[in-house]
């Protein structure tokens, strides 16, 4: 297997093929719990060490499964690695259903709507590129959208991508929590302060295993040296609402926009809820809610969807996500016996599932989806990004 | 007693004259606490009816105590009525203090800064209705503005309020429930459903008592037919904010001003936190925070005090004030055996202590502050509210 993923040849994890081995994975987020999850139902031991699992970042994210809308030029890579994904994402669902969990799949799709001439023009440049790579997606005119959203306002164009999903990320983490405790995945609560090949230490002691998995987010970088400076934290904040008794429902698209130039997405829920998302900060490890942010968010969305306002705010929060230092993650071996699984920035629940598969077939000596190719960690020289 | 508040005559709390009597105070709030408080140092037999006491409006308030920056000519009687509470303050609070408490009375005084000429041109008129009634103001430019809050952007001219006070409300409350039991009064955990001479109705029984003093905000409405129509609910959302460590501190004085015609006041804590307030709306018993009341709050700030954007936003609140039909609240003898403590709008806190102070001093059948008789709920002919 190794000479599928790491050209250095040696021994590695091709000990694991065919036989139940030992993993530790560090981080309980969605990459985390979904490599947990795989993991433990293709047979092997898993202890996942996290002192708050289902929690981190992938708590605070609207949840689109989005790699058209997200898709630019000269990103290509992205594009397939996250489609491959988006493939595998009903098949995901299904065996998470049939592990008594449900992450409420939605798939009506992406509106990405243009304010003005120039995020028109923006508008234009992506759908002339998605036509050239043959993907689906359809202009709309302005009262084609409103037509789609009767609630959208001072909205002059836009586009429609069919082919996006959506989940609730807090059902989908309950959810994969759950099935990984039901297919014996033993959780740690506790913090992996340092990791070596067959071990990772907290600070109650030392855990043995075959194999550790680095699934720790933006904390993955002081996990493993070859992680130091390709991953950082890049903070985000997101708020939840749900419509009131009178006001007029949430849009049944995913509606997508960029106002004043600062992104911003508009994800439906179930029961008239409604996630804002998303501010991007670099700002370290800091979790703090800024009055700046929030008023950023519900100013744009009240632009494009003014109903919003009226709106009840149901919570404010903050999440650091782990950015990549050339936007794609790390999955594969960064050295015998330990794999990376992070740096998956705004796409940790689009690429959990083909994320988890990789790592289950490394983990049995097969070959990855080829889509992850462009993900191994080894992509970059040494340096390159320090 | 009842001579010198209800024209009646009838024998009311006079026979209560000189002797502890038995109170039963409906709501916990600011008013109902004060009086209970007060009432049982006085040697009366307490009870305080209220599921949540020292909750409720009380507890989402900005703390002012500032008759003269809510002065405003045709309103004599609550400027006076307010004023007479502001200097009853200071004793009030060593009172607390006598019985451990501590409101964190902050003495800095308010600021009412002008975004624009029209601004300016109400400062003026206010300034000079209050040199008409010889009441401290001092105009400052915006570089006098500026030295003293040099937070402050945008700002043309000012009002400088030295006498105002504040108070951290929910420090106030929570010494208030403390003190109150010190004193022996004894909390029932209940809702009133129905109040009549002598007796409290709750959803577990009847409790019997000499006089009931209705407390309960904007509920006081449903308690009594005299203030049917005469109270309704007022909803106000507030937000708690703190500095960060790089950001610039809070400022020193309350800070009010008028954003795109939304009043907007900043008040500090200790701590480094700031309270925003407050929006204004008639919804009913509606205690749901909007988008759009938490988006105006942090835009009218960040307007006159920018650096509010990097301060971390720490809770969003609503509550329900008790407004009054014509601005005074309702202080006095409903009929016999029934006073009403109510109607108080935004100035609960303010008004506590003269409040307090009637309501003891008609329980032992004294003349109540003359500040008060403004308040006299029978002020009204039956049916001019209604």
């Amino acid at each position: 297997m190794t000479s599928n993923i790491n050209s250095d040849g040696d021994a590695g994890l091709g000990s694991a093929r065919s036989r139940a081995v030992q993993v530790a994975v560090v981080g309980g987020g969605v990459i985390g719990l979904s490599v947990a999850w795989r993991a433990a139902a293709a047979g092997h031991q898993v202890r996942l060490i996290d002192p708050t699992p289902g929690r981190g970042a992938s708590w605070v994210a609207g949840g689109m499964l989005a790699p058209i809308s997200e898709a630019w030029p000269g990103e290509e890579a992205a594009l397939l690695l996250g489609e491959e994904s988006l493939r595998r994402w009903p098949g995901f669902a299904a065996e998470l259903a049939a592990d008594g969990g449900d992450p409420a799949l939605v798939s009506a799709g992406t509106l990405m709507v243009a304010l003005d001439q120039g995020d028109a023009g923006q508008l234009g440049v992506l759908a002339e590129y998605l036509d050239s790579v043959h993907r689906a997606v359809e202009r709309v005119t302005s009262r084609q959208l409103r037509a789609l959203e009767p609630g959208l306002a001072g909205v002059r164009a836009g586009l429609l991508v069919p082919g996006d999903l959506s989940v609730d990320n807090r059902k989908l983490l309950n959810s994969l929590r759950a099935a990984a405790q039901r297919r014996g995945v033993v959780f740690v609560g506790e913090t992996a302060t340092e990791i070596d090949q067959g071990r990772v230490t907290t600070a109650s002691g030392v855990l043995g295993c075959d194999v550790v998995v680095i699934a720790a987010g933006a904390h993955s970088a002081k996990l493993h040296p070859a992680l130091s400076g390709a991953v950082r934290p890049l903070k985000g904040e997101i708020l939840r609402l749900r419509a009131r008794r009178l006001s007029l429902p949430p849009p049944t698209h995913t509606v997508r926009a960029v106002v004043e130039g600062r992104p911003i997405y508009l994800v439906p829920r179930e029961g008239g809820e409604l996630v804002l998302g998303a501010t991007q900060y670099e700002a370290g490890f800091d979790e703090t809610v800024t009055a700046r942010g929030v008023r950023e968010l519900l100013e744009g969305a009240e632009q494009i969807f003014p109903s919003v306002g009226e709106y009840e705010l149901v919570e404010t929060a903050a999440g650091v996500r782990s950015a990549s230092v050339d936007t794609l993650p790390f999955i594969g071996e960064l050295e015998p016996g330990v794999l990376a699984a992070t740096g998956h920035h705004r796409n940790g629940l689009l690429m959990a599932p083909v994320t988890a598969d990789a790592v289950v077939a490394l983990l049995a000596g097969d070959k990855p989806p080829a889509e992850a190719e462009a993900a191994r960690p080894d992509r970059l020289g040494a340096g390159d990004w320090l």
